[in-house]
C-alpha cells in the first residue's frame, strides 16, 4: 500500500516502507515543501492532530495529493469467468527475472470450429514458443503478443503447452498479467517475477548459550547493571551478554562473554536497543532491561522450547516480577490523503497458541521477551525513540511479528530509588510526550490514536 | 521455501530467514545432535565443502532428513479449469486475521436445472452468509463447510454473492483455500490472510543533511578517519557522520554532527557496519569505507537523485576513484538435501536504469553506496562476519535488494600504508578464509560457490 501525504496543494513527501508478505512492494516518494505550523492541539488518551512541529501540518481541508500511488498487478482483483473454454494457471506461476519459464496448464477446450485462434499478450515481458508444425501458424515470437492459429485443436493446444513467458525487465519481486483469449472470452492471469532468496540458516549448537544472547541497555544505572549480570551468572554462566550504554561517564564493564558498546551519550533508548540486537549472532535474543533480576523461574529454555515448536512465532514475552503486561492491536487502514487509526488495548489478547494453553497470541508484550534475532532486525527499534516508547516497536512491527505471551516464565525487577540525574532524562517532559506523539503521527500517517 | 539440513539420520538444525515477498514464510526447524568432523577440503574458487569446522558436517551419503518442510498454499500451483459454471476470484482476495470478509465475486452460471446444488470448503476459517430467503436452504452458518440450495438460479446467486470468510487463526501472513463446488465441477481459489502494516514514512526535508547520513566503521586508521572527515565537511558542513569503532585503544573523535560508537576490540568488520547502520535517522544512508576522501565528484545528490526517481532501487553504488566494481550473482536453489550454488559474475551487469543511462542494474557494487536505510536494515550485515567480507551483504540481500551502480559519481581513496598491526587483522589469514567459506556454505545452505 503506497501512502502519500499531502497539505493544500503543496507536493509532498511519502516514503512507505514496503509491506513484506505482499507480491511486490510499492514505493512512492514525494519532495516536500511545507511550512511549519507551531499550533496544535492533541491530547493522549484519544488523539486528532490538526498541526504539529517539525513534521508536517495536517490542514483538515486537504483533499489531494499532487501525486497518485501505484499498486502490484499481483494485487490487482482478479476472476475466473463461467463457461470459458480457456484453461490456466490462477496461482503458483513464477518466474525468476530475465529468465524463461513454460507457462503450466495453458489449454483451450472449445468444440468444434473449422478454424481455432488464441491470442496471449503480456507486458513486462517477452513469449516464445517451440517451432510449430506446419498446421499451426503463430505470429509474435518474442514478442509481448502472440496469435496461434490452427484448424486442429490438438495440434493447438501442443503448440500452447510450450508457450514460455521471458522476463526482460530485472526486478527482484514484481509481477506481469497475461491476457488470454479466443473469441469473446478472454481470461487475465497473474505472473509472479521474484528473485529467489538464499536460505540463512542458524547453528543451534547444543547448549542454551548457542541459541540465545540476552541484550540490554544501560544508562546512569551501573548499579543495577551489575546486580543484573550477576544474576544472570547465577543461574547461566557463560551465555552472552551485549550492553548497549550510553551513559554520560563510561564504566568498564568486567566479565566473560560479556560486550560493551559506548554510545554517544544520552544517544536514546531506542537507538541502544536497536544497537544491542544488530550485535546478535545467536539465532533467538532474550530483552531485559537493565534492572531486572533473573531468578529460579526465569527459565529461557522454556521460551526456546515455544519458539521452536511454532517456528511461526518471532516474539515471546513473559512476565516482570509477576506482571504479565500484553495489549492488542487494531490498525484501520483509512484513506491515503488522512491516514488510519490505532487503538491500543491493555490486557487484550487473542487466542491461545496450540500446544501451549499457557500462552496467548498477542499484538505486544512486556520488555522481557524472547525474539528471533532476524526477525526483530527486519522491523528494528525506530532510532529517533530516545526517551520514552514501548508500544511503538510492536506497532512498527505489526504485520511482520507473531507475538505470543506465556504466563510460565518470569524475571524480577529490582526495586531501587532512581537518581535524580536519571529521572531527568526518564521521567517524559511535555515536549517529550509531544514529540513521540508528533512523530508517531507523522511516521506512521496516522489520524487517530487511542491509547487504551 | 523451507530447507531443512540432515547429516546422516540424526535429527537437524535448521531455521530458514522467511523470505519476504512470498506469500507466506514457513520456517522449520529442527534440533541438531552432530558429532563434529574436523576433516575438511575446499578450494575458495569452485568449491565443494565434504565435511567442516564448527557448523556442520556434511556427509556425502546424505540422503534423508527426519523432518519434512511445509509449502503455503499461497505458492500451490492452481489452475482455472475450462467449461465450468463457476465464477471466483483468482487474485486480490485478501482478509485480515480474525475479521470477515465477503468473498466477491462468487457466482453459478448454469443451465437449467430442477434444482441447484453448491459446496463450499475452507480450512482455516469459516463461512457465513445472510439470512436467505425461503427458496434457498443454507446448511453450515460458521462452519468450514456450506451448502446452498435452490430451485431458483437467481436467488441462490443472491445468497452466493453475500457469503463472507471469516479468519479463525490469528496468523499475520497466511492463506486458505476455497473449494467450490457444482455437480462435477470443482473450483480452488486462494485467499491471503494478511495482517495490514502500518506505514513508515521518513521526513525529508529541505537539505541534503535531512535524507542522508554519513556511515562507516574504522579500525586503527585514526589519521584516515580524519582525513575522511575533513574531507566531508569541506563539501557538505553539517551532514550527520556515524562512525563505528572497534579500535584497541579508543580515541575521542571531535566535531559536530558526528556520532561515535565505541565497540569491544576488534569486534569486527560486519559487526560494526551492522552496528552504524542501526542507528541512521534519515531515509537514506551512504555507506563510505574509513580511508576514503571525498572530492568535487562525491555528489550525494546525485545519488539521491537517482533513488528518488526510481522508488524500487535500494541501493546506488558510486566509483573509488574511477573503480567502478559492481558484480552480479547466480543463484540455483538446488534440491532440498543438498543445497544451492553460488555464482558471483564479477563486472556483470543487467540493463541499464530506465531514465539514467549512466546507471545500470546489478547484483552488487562496491563499498561505496547510497542506501535506503529501512531495506538494508531489514538485510543487515552478518555480525559473524569479522575479518574480511563484502559480497556477503549483497548475497543475503539477493531478492531483498534491488541494486545499481552509477558511473557518474565518485570518492577518493586515501592510499596510506597499512600499519603492520593493521595488516595483521586485515590480511585475511588461511584459517580466516576458511571460517568465511565454512560458515557461507553452512548459513546459506549451499553446496557449491564460484567466485568470478
Amino acid at each position: 500500500m503506497c501512502v502519500c501525504v499531502c497539505v493544500c496543494v503543496c507536493v509532498c513527501v511519502c516514503v512507505v516502507r514496503p509491506p513484506a508478505g505482499q507480491e511486490a512492494y510499492i514505493k512512492k516518494t514525494f519532495t516536500r515543501m511545507l511550512p511549519v505550523i507551531k499550533d496544535y492541539s492533541l491530547s493522549p488518551r484519544t488523539s486528532r492532530i490538526w498541526g504539529g512541529g517539525q513534521w508536517n501540518s495536517f490542514h483538515p481541508t486537504v483533499k489531494q495529493c499532487r501525486n497518485g500511488w501505484t499498486t502490484s498487478v499481483l494485487s490487482k482483483l482478479l476472476f475466473a469467468l463461467p463457461n470459458s473454454p480457456l484453461q490456466y494457471p490462477i496461482q503458483g506461476y513464477t518466474v525468476q527475472p530475465l529468465s524463461s519459464f513454460v507457462i503450466p496448464g495453458l489449454q483451450l477446450h472449445a468444440g468444434k470450429r473449422s478454424s481455432y485462434k488464441v491470442v496471449l499478450k503480456v507486458s513486462k515481458g517477452i513469449l516464445t514458443t517451440d517451432i510449430p508444425p506446419a498446421e499451426v501458424t503463430v505470429k509474435g515470437f518474442r514478442e509481448k503478443e502472440m496469435i496461434i492459429k490452427s484448424r486442429s485443436l490438438e495440434l493447438l493446444n501442443d503448440v500452447l503447452v510450450k508457450v514460455s513467458y521471458t522476463s526482460t525487465v530485472y526486478h527482484i519481486n514484481t509481477g506481469d498479467l497475461v491476457t488470454f483469449q479466443f473469441e469473446n472470452h478472454e481470461a487475465v492471469f497473474p505472473i509472479a517475477i521474484k528473485q529467489p532468496h538464499i536460505p540463512v540458516l542458524y547453528d543451534m549448537g547444543t547448549d542454551i548459550s548457542s541459541q540465545v544472547t540476552i541484550a540490554t541497555k544501560t544508562f546512569l544505572r551501573y548499579e543495577q547493571l551489575k546486580v543484573l549480570l550477576d544474576s544472570i551468572r547465577k543461574f547461566y554462566s557463560n551465555i552472552k551478554v551485549i550492553v548497549a550504554d550510553d551513559s554520560f561517564e563510561p564504566e568498564h564493564i568486567t566479565g566473560e562473554n560479556i560486550q560493551h558498546y559506548i554510545m554517544p551519550p544520552a544517544q536514546g533508548w531506542f537507538a541502544g536497543r536497536n544497537l544491542a540486537v544488530s550485535q546478535v549472532t545467536t539465532k533467538y535474543f532474550l530483552w531485559v532491561d537493565d534492572d531486572f533480576l533473573f531468578t529460579e523461574k526465569t527459565k529461557i529454555e522454556k521460551l526456546v522450547e515455544v519458539m521452536e515448536a511454532v517456528p511461526e512465532l518471532d516474539v515471546v514475552g513473559g512476565s516482570v516480577k509477576e506482571n504479565q503486561f500484553y495489549f492488542s492491536l487494531i490498525y484501520e487502514e483509512g484513506e491515503e490523503t488522512e491516514g488510519g487509526c490505532l487503538y491500543r488495548k491493555s490486557n487484550k489478547k487473542f487466542h491461545s497458541v496450540p500446544g501451549y494453553p499457557q500462552c496467548f497470541l498477542a499484538s505486544g508484550v512486556v520488555n522481557f521477551f524472547l525474539a528471533r534475532t532476524d526477525a526483530v532486525q527486519r522491523v528494528g527499534f525506530d532510532p529517533k525513540l530516545q526517551r520514552i516508547a514501548h508500544s511503538e516497536f510492536f506497532m512498527d512491527g505489526l504485520g511482520y511479528l507473531l507475538v505470543a505471551t506465556c504466563g510460565d516464565v518470569s524475571i524480577g525487577h529490582q526495586h531501587v530509588a532512581r537518581s535524580a540525574r536519571y529521572s531527568k532524562f526518564r521521567n517524559p517532559r511535555k515536549d517529550d510526550s509531544e514529540f513521540k506523539l508528533q512523530l508517531h503521527f507523522f511516521k506512521n500517517h496516522l489520524k487517530c490514536i487511542k491509547y487504551g
